[in-house]
């Protein structure tokens, strides 16, 4: 008996479809219309003057560069966040960094379903035998593709339900603690909210002018704000896999392996980057006892993954530690996650390439496990991608400001690039074309990685078969 | 008949067994020790009072760094060059630029050679039987190794010969020059050997005081430097193959035509992105006609391959113009050049995988060639380790620096790693720990991708047979 369509609603069904073809079939455009429609709206509604706090409309640019630094959980801003808005200007910021952030974690699932899906064995015999899966999906509704529309909405549903948990987690941690603070319980109520979402999203506002100041010194609220930013960066397949297998490591996919190695690399030489480079630092730690100059270091090392909180003024980081953070935030978090960057995998791979030809090895290897050749192809795309964005966009600006100090600018450019939101002050000061040019980099750099990931999607062709292999996700 | 050993002096032929051995086994390890015995030879001869024009003699940091400079055909200064030595100091940077120069083609040859060997069909089909060439070559002079070391003979012969011609070739077009420009003939004939060895060598040391500025507008001049310069970068054996093949395109290696496209691209690139940069510049080349900012443009650009003469100060230049040349400045020059950097070939091939990888091609292809995977590898390690030396010392010296401006502290770093000697100023007035530093980058920086070549060789495995493959250098 031949597959039959699913009965359906004709009309739903074809939009449904459409939508489908358009995510499945050129998912690069579909990552980008989504964001752009996005951006556009948050424009419009950033742009009302009941959302700014002096009831004027907020300027265009002003307008344009909340709404993408919104949209794309970069945290950036042209204004004081925590003033210029009006409480619905605030409600604005928070919902659109919760669609941003869930829609970052969709789409990048989705590909991810297209691209597993492309990768599975179903599917690469189905290649193998040169019938096309893209092929097979187009045409009327069929058993298949109805499955495929269910995964995606099973898909949306369990991130949904991870955002949910995860966030009203971090703000259980958060609200007591600002309740001993001293802080009344319905301010207290919507700030431990606030800050748990733009913890889990990565994107680093504050809903006070003085940011996240008071608690510099304290390890529950900055471990609160680290644990939300690092399950927001690290990236939903991580999440799913180990809610699923916490207790079984050996169930654990190399993605995952590599993914929570490469995290904890970073972390500690980050961390331990900052002890030592701000140590003499008048401006920063020199002044703090030994135990905050730890928490410190390790909180600015986490948020570089790309939470963007800071206790310290980027400013006054040592130029050492400004490279540093450079290098950091550049890398960025986990694939298919809120944290942007071009992904600490990215960089695994890169540096699992050098290890192979090191050894002599014939194939990049880690965890018992050949990682494929056209893998490393992706990992130096999303690279070239990122260090082109930031160059451009780095050249660009120092061209057109005749006394713009380039560790700053290569800073703020690559915070931008990598959706990281740490500033050392130069985005807020800057002119309005210099502006512009760091709202096209949040916006690049957000779509850049989900879209060369889609990439991959393509360029899977037939394998012979060798050893049993595993394909982390990069970019 | 069993293969007989060669009739020749034992101990001559010990001596040069132990020698090939060395080179051949561990090439890494040649190449360091080699570069590493120049530098202390030329340290002393540097440190000799007769070497300087005071007659006094120089402190320990010049005459380290000035010899690093000289064997790594760097160009960078911590004195000036032009009146700080004696007319025997001169004499030693000529022979040390030479030597240095000379040494680094035929080492980086000789290394070529050894992995060429080893990926030749013959060898290819003794390693697929399990029969690791590397022990056959080994044990009681063969026939075979007798061979390895009558090539390795040839080959430092053409070199010399070709450093030879090139170099006075060059000079021939100079000497007139300088002779028009009302130079007595024994000072331009020196200076027209002198300038032709730097500019071949990659140095870019001059012999007077006021350096190329009286020739900023003289296409002659500037042009016989540019052809020095590019013969001495394009590398040997993209040299070898055209004075074989000229006019017979078809029969160039993949690696030949990688090399001369990519060098044609930054050439052209670099030369408008400058023309473009510097258009409203006063302090280069707001006041220039239009013949003189394309000349300059293009000499500047041509340059950064890492001939390392100015016409302009780079201090002056744009902070865009900056960034743009630190780009060109890391790519460097042809694999087996007196050029450093990563190579242009390694550029190259990152690109290529790019577009593979957004084609959807399972194999990088250029010319009808399929590169082998192995060959981005190798790629990705060549750009880990200059990433990682220049981040690990632009860090450092902003660390020990309170007031360094990256812009030039980034500049003269990679200058120095890439061994392109242009500098905004930053090497010569920066404290002893910098230039400390600044001798050690340009050390590692040389013999890096030298040695990282070597690495290649140790990584070939035994491979299936797919299209007809070709390799081209990187590194
Ligand atoms: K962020
Ligand atoms: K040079």
């Amino acid at each position: 008996m031949r597959t039959k369509p699913v009965q359906r609603d004709p009309l739903a069904a074809r939009v449904l479809d459409k939508l489908g073809d358009f995510a499945t079939v050129t998912p690069a455009r579909f990552a980008i219309a989504v964001f752009a429609t996005l951006v556009a709206l948050f424009t419009v509604l950033f742009s009302l003057p009941v959302a700014t706090s002096s009831g004027m409309r907020a300027p265009f640019v002003d307008a344009l560069f909340t709404a993408i630094s919104v949209i794309c959980v970069t945290g950036l801003s042209t204004v004081d966040m925590a003033t210029y808005w009006s409480p619905f200007g605030h409600v604005l910021v928070f919902v659109g960094v919760e669609i941003g952030g869930i829609g970052v974690l969709t789409v990048a699932s989705i590909l991810g379903l297209v691209i597993s899906r492309k990768l599975g064995l179903r599917q690469k015999l189905l290649a193998a035998s040169d019938a096309n899966p893209l092929r097979i999906r187009r045409g009327p509704v069929s058993e298949g593709q109805a499955v495929r529309l269910g995964e995606t909405g099973n898909l949306l549903a369990t991130v949904a339900v991870s955002v949910l948990v995860i966030e009203l987690a971090v703000a259980a941690l958060i609200f007591p603690r600002l309740l001993i603070a001293g802080t009344p319980w319905p301010t207290a109520l919507w700030e431990s909210i606030y800050f748990s979402a733009m913890a889990f999203t990565n994107t680093g506002f504050s809903p006070a002018p003085e940011g996240i100041l008071p608690f510099a010194n304290d390890w529950w609220f900055l471990g609160a704000l680290m644990i939300g930013v690092t399950f927001g960066a690290i990236g939903f397949p991580v999440i799913y896999v180990l809610k699923k297998n916490l207790r079984h490591p050996h169930r654990w996919s190399l993605h995952v392996k590599l993914t929570l190695i490469t995290f904890a690399l970073l972390l500690l030489g980050g961390t331990i980057a900052y002890f030592t480079l701000e140590w003499n630092n008048p401006d920063t730690m020199a002044g703090m006892g030994l135990g905050d100059r730890i928490l410190n270091s390790l909180f600015l090392s986490s948020m570089t993954r790309s939470g963007g909180f800071s206790t310290v003024d980027m400013g006054h980081l040592d130029g050492s530690s400004l490279l540093v953070t450079d290098m950091l935030m550049f890398v960025g978090g986990g694939s298919a996650s809120t944290a942007g960057g071009i992904k600490v995998t990215t960089l695994a791979i890169l540096f699992l390439a050098a290890f192979a030809e090191a050894r002599g090895n014939d194939d990049m290897e880690a965890y018992g496990r050949r990682i494929p050749a056209d893998v490393l192809r992706l990992a130096v795309s999303v690279v070239l991608w990122g260090a082109t964005i930031v160059a451009a966009a780095t050249i660009t600006i120092m061209f057109i400001n005749d006394d713009a100090p380039l560790d700053y600018v290569l800073f703020d450019v690559i915070s931008a690039f990598a959706t990281c939101g740490l500033s050392t002050g130069f985005t807020q000061s800057a002119s309005e074309p210099t502006q512009y040019i760091l709202a096209a980099t949040m916006f690049f750099g957000r779509i850049g990685t989900v879209t060369l990931a889609a990439a991959l999607a393509a360029s899977i062709r037939r394998q012979l078969f060798r050893r049993p292999e595993e394909r982390p996700i990069v970019g």
